[in-house]
This record gives C-alpha cells, structure tokens and sequence, in this order.
C-alpha cells in the first residue's frame, strides 16, 4: 500500500488529522470527481435524462457492492443509511407475540431502540447474550440460549447483533454466530455499519440472511448512502412495511407484484449522485483489497492504543479478542469532551462516546463520557504521534485550568 | 417575474427545452453553489466536522420549509423524499382492522399499493371517491361517505389523497376535503408531491394533519430530498415504524423516549450538502412568492393546452377545475413513446404517462400511454412554439415510417 499516494488522493489529508472514520472518513478524490460530474449533468441535462443516460453506471453499483460481501448483485438493496436498511429488514420480518429476538450488549442504540418498540407493538421478547471473558458475545451463551429454546418452545426467532460497535475496538464473532444460527435454523441479521470498508465481510462465510451497512464510514463513500443484502434464500419471504411504485408494481384495481430482487427494499426516488460516489467508494476498496486494508487498520489501532497507554493517566476501553481501528479511551480527571474539543483546536479530529450510543455496555462497564479514535488506512504513523504529543499539551493545559 | 434573469441563473436552460419538471426539475445555479461549497468542506474537513460548522444553516431549513407551507418548524421532518415521508405518516396511523381510508381517483401508484398492502396486513378498507363532472374529487360524494359512515359505524380514520396527480393537470380541492375532513373528525393525509413549489400550499387553510412532499420536482431541489408536514395536533400520538437514536433517546435499559417535534420521523443519517440545496430552493422559491410562481405556471400551461389542441390529432386529457402545470396529451395513431423519445433527440425533455402510476384513473378513463409536458415558470412561450414545431415533424415522420 502506497500510503503517500493514497493520501495524495485525499483532499483531506492536506487539512486534518482525520481520526474520525468510524463517524464519517474522508472521501478520495475519484469519489468526489464521480459526484461533481453528474451533479454537473443533471444541472445542465434534467434529472431523469441523466439518470436514464447513467442507467447502466448506476446499475454496476449492485455488481460492485455484491463483490465486497460476495453476494449476487440481486440480494442487493441500495439504500440512504445503515439506519434504513436495518430498518427495512427488521420490520419486513413480521415477528410475533411472544418470539424472543437474541442479541449482544454492544448492541447500536438504533437497534435496540427498534426492539423495544418492537417488545411494546408486537409483544417480542429481547433475550441479551453475555459477554465472554474477551469482552466479545460469548458463543457459549448464545448457544445455550438457543439451545434451551428449541428443546422448549422454539421462540427465537431472530439473532441480531453489530458486528463492530460504535464505541470500541471489538469485533463480534460474526462467522461463529452465523454457525449457530445455521445450527439452530434461526434468522441472522448483521449490523455491519462499522465493519463493511473495514474489514473482510463475506457473507457466505458469515452465514448471515440480512446484513446492513453504510457508504460514509469505513467505505469512504458519500454521506445518505447505504445498503441492505437479503439472501436469496429468503427474499422472498419477506415484504417490506413502505412499498412503492419501484419495489412493486400496481397491476390491478386491487393487486400488486412485489419486485423478486433486492429492489423491493428500494424506494423509486434517491440521490443519484450519491449512489455513484457509493460506487465510486467500492471499487477504491475493491482495488486496494479488504485484506490490505484490514491488516493496515489493525497495525495502525494497535499501535495508537499501544502509545495511548504510554501516556499518563490515560486508560484504553476497548474490548475483544479481535480489534480493529476504533479506540476508545478516556485521561482519567479530565472530560472526554474538553479533550475532544481542544483537538479538534488543532485540527485533529476524534469523537465523544456518549452511554446512549451503546447503553447496556456502558452501562455494564460502568463507563464516562469517552474519547473516539478511529484510524483508516490513510492515516499515518506521524499522526499518531501529533495525536499523543497534542493529549500532553491537553494535559498540561487542562491541570493548569484546574489549579486556577 | 425576470424571466431572462431566472434563465440566467439557472445552467440547464442553455442545453435543453424542459418541460419535465413534474418529474424533476431543473436546478438554480445557488442550489448547486451550496451543494457544491458544502460537499467541498466535507472532503477537506471531514463528514461530521462540517456538519457542526453548519449547523445553524441546517437548521435554518426547517423554519424556511414551515414558511413555504405556514406551518411550524417543529412540525417538519426532512426525509429523503416523498416516498419516505407519505411511508412515515401513513405506517404510523396503526390502522386497525375493518378501518376504512377514503383516497380519491387520480391516487399515486405507490400511496394505493400501500393501502393495498395495509388491506392484506391490517385488514383496512379503501374507500375511493369518485369525480365530480369536472374530473376532480367529488366533494359531495365525500361527503356522503363521510356521512353514512358516521351514522353508522364510524371507520374511516383517513382521508388520503394526492393534491396534484403525476399524470395531468388536474388540482384536486384540497382546501374544501379539509373542511370536511374536519367536520367529520377524521384524519387528513395530503400527498403534495406535485403540488408543493407549484402552487400555493397553506397547511393551514388546507387543515390536513399531515402533508408529504418532494424537493426535486416543482421547488427545483437537489434528488433525493423531501419533507413530511405533521400537524401538532396529533404529532404527539404518533409513532414511527423506525426508529433511531435521532428520533428517538435510549434512556434506560428497557426505555426510549421519542423527540417531541417532527425530528421523530427522520434519522440521524442524510446527506446534508443535498439538505443545505433544498434550504436554498425553497428560499428560492420564497423570493419569488408562491402566488407569481403559480399565476406563471397556469398562464404557461394553459397556453400549452391551447397550442397542442390546434395541431393535427393532438389531444389533451387533463381533467378539474383548476389546472396547474402537468399537460397530459397525445397523438393519435403514434406511440407517446415514439414522441417522447423523438422530441428528447432535439432537446425537448418530456415524460411517458403509463397505466401503473395512476392505474385508477387510466383505466376508468381506458387511456393510452401518454406523453406528459410539465411547465415550470422559467420555461417560454417561445420553448413552447418550439415543442409545437417539432411536434409537426415527429407527426411527419411518423406518417412516413407507416407508409414504408
């Protein structure tokens, strides 16, 4: 990897230390040239003349998409977030009075916001799986739970979980869950909006049926892009809640026909532009390779948690026999958001782990406010230093507001 | 109105005749400034860092958004289109088996397939009134519904109609169906797709609770933008069918509270550079006053109606009263899309009418594809000589490739 070069294509990189990428990364040049150019078309051409004269780039996105997680380009859904695609899967599942719904506790807040309502609306039950001594879902304990379950009543319907949490380095035992819930014959959804871009995600080897992602972060895509895989296995089976003229067709007085790919979790109207910056974003991984952006991230967090903890007074929250490029951390005596602050002062930016994002593992860990640094393969050695070296002065600064 | 200004300004009407704006407009040269300065920020400063600077400029969006349609700030949620916004309103009634909807003829394709599909999963009723001998809603046929309904078993719990059909001239009399939406206690959905930019549109003197609209048709904004309009009323008793940590705050392990305004049915997630181009439409919009907008709009379109009527075999099946901007219209004997794509090859975009996006009304009236023109005010009379002109070509040509 040519990291001078792969910066050179970042705009960004002239002008911050970006160490943010688990909120939004920076985008590369070739994303941005993609977005202006049809921008610039549709102006001076209509939207839908454009959009019928780019039919065939925009379709190469499903291809391209379906490559990274090795899916057919038809078990694709290309959304505006994670957050909709999620959604979309989630809701088209139709669950029961009294099914139990298996998930973990660095479960995304947007998530468990949803099963609650879903535990309020349709009287489903939220069964939550342990942590193992690593910090990762026990796989001990989820097979337990279903296990217990079958030999019962055969509730669980569903096992949801993130892949990579917002506030920390773990990353989930994706591929070990997939084999339980193909033991057990129990729905898989994945949240991967943290780990797609970022890791190697192959859904065949995961063995999820659902997986959400998003464009902005780890895949270095434009903002409002997303997308949803839906295994053909049961595609079929499910029906999204909001349909419309894309995802079915109206064919009688009284009678509809769903579409048979991952366009019946689409909705007609959408930013072309941002879908081809999606694209755009997708090949640039493709090209590099998930495996060398995989190792590159994985050398460069253990490297900042490993200077984060030179430092003193400063302590390392992350979790996880595995980890990847988000560190969370906090200086002991000094508000995570002072910190935040002061360097985003010096053009580093990092950001603030709140207890909302990811309740039941903060609340468990007992845990403040926290500090988020999340590094992507565009970031440098000499950042991490210029990191450490601003958290002195921050120190310093911080001790002497203090004592005043 | 400076029409020769508003050209000036806007990059599209030097390359093509455009007389697609009900499908979507051509954008001003401020839109696409903002978008452009925004997207700029968020390649050099980072997604989330950009999105702080401007956050008083996002905000801004929603106060201008209530002014265009009187309503309060509060009561909008910014959603990534039409589609999305009607979905969030219309799933969130939690319509009950046997309750009945009352839509009307000229119902859009995607609002009717989800009535549809809430027949097949809720066990709801659709209602559809018919004309009136002017082709519009009719309002003594509404009122007979609602009547009968309220002596009896009082199940209909929705008025739903859309304001502006995508396929024809026609205004329905959204004011007078609030009227009797209020007189009979019962809720008023308005799809304002078409209508929203077109036309003055006052959620007040309509008295709708809810009202969906898009920003790339009439209000001349970026793709994949949209509002929702709930009204304070009853903003409070409804729930979105998904959630987020935006919408919504994970407080205690098995509790949310939902925002109060109508952030309740957005998402964290959008793209803001295409938030900051609709804030600047209808700003746009604002500046030039919705009533000049709409007295343009109906001078052009009616001047287009008479001037297809004179040529040869032409005819336009716009029904109402009142008619707006959209002119539905074909020729007999020649496939519209023969003529759509003919008048494309010269510059003149235009738009097919098919059965499946307005299936009610095509069928009852047993009406062809057609081709549809849709005015904006920054199009000419003399844009609209020259579509006449070419249409005796294409007519021509036409007579010529039969005869071969």
């Amino acid at each position: 990897m040519d990291i001078q070069k792969l910066r050179a294509d970042t705009p960004g990189c002239l002008q911050v230390t970006h160490l943010n990428n688990a909120g939004a990364a920076l985008i590369p040049q070739a994303v941005i040239d993609v977005q202006r150019d049809y921008m610039n078309q549709e102006a001076n051409y209509g939207g839908y003349e454009t959009a019928a004269k780019f039919a065939d780039e925009l379709q190469t996105t499903y291809t391209r998409v379906a490559r990274l997680i090795n899916a057919q380009p038809s078990e694709i859904a290309l959304v505006e977030s994670a957050t909709v695609a999620w959604g979309k899967a989630f809701f088209a599942l139709d669950l029961q009075p009294g099914d139990r719904v298996a998930t973990a506790m660095a479960e995304y807040a947007s998530n468990y916001i949803n099963y609650l309502q879903a535990q309020k609306t349709h009287g489903i039950k939220i069964e939550v799986v342990p942590n193992d001594k690593h910090g990762q879902l026990s796989l001990e304990a989820l097979e337990q739970l279903l296990a217990e379950d079958k030999a019962s009543e055969g509730k669980i319907k569903l096992i949801s979980i993130t892949h990579v949490p917002t506030n920390g380095g773990l990353v989930n035992p994706a591929e070990e869950v997939g084999k339980l819930a193909k033991k057990y014959g129990v729905l898989y959804l994945l949240d991967a909006c943290q780990s797609v871009g970022q890791l190697p995600v192959d859904v065949q080897q995961i063995g999820c049926d659902m997986l959400s992602a998003t464009g902005r972060k780890y895949l270095r895509a434009p903002r409002g892009t997303g997308f949803l895989y839906v295994s053909e296995r049961i595609l079929q089976d499910l029906e999204p809640k909001v349909l419309d003229l894309t995802s079915a067709k109206w064919t009688a007085k009284s009678a509809y026909e769903m579409r048979t790919d991952g366009v019946r979790f689409e909705n007609y109207e959408y930013n072309r532009a941002n879908r081809l910056g999606l694209s755009e974003a997708v090949q640039y991984a493709l090209d590099l390779g998930m495996e060398n952006i995989w190792q590159r991230i994985q050398q460069l967090g253990n490297l900042l948690r490993q200077r984060l903890v030179e430092l003193p007074n400063v302590q390392v929250y992350d979790l996880g026999l595995v980890k990847g490029g988000i560190v969370s951390w906090g200086i002991e005596g000094i508000p995570a958001e002072f910190v935040v602050e002061k360097l985003r002062e010096v053009q580093i930016n990092t950001s603030l782990i709140l207890e909302s994002g990811t309740l039941l593992d903060m609340q468990e860990r007992e845990l403040p406010p926290l500090v988020r640094s999340s590094v992507h393969y565009y970031n440098t050695e000499e950042e991490i230093e210029k990191l450490c070296g601003e958290l002195k002065k921050v120190i310093l600064l911080y001790s002497r507001i203090e004592h005043v």
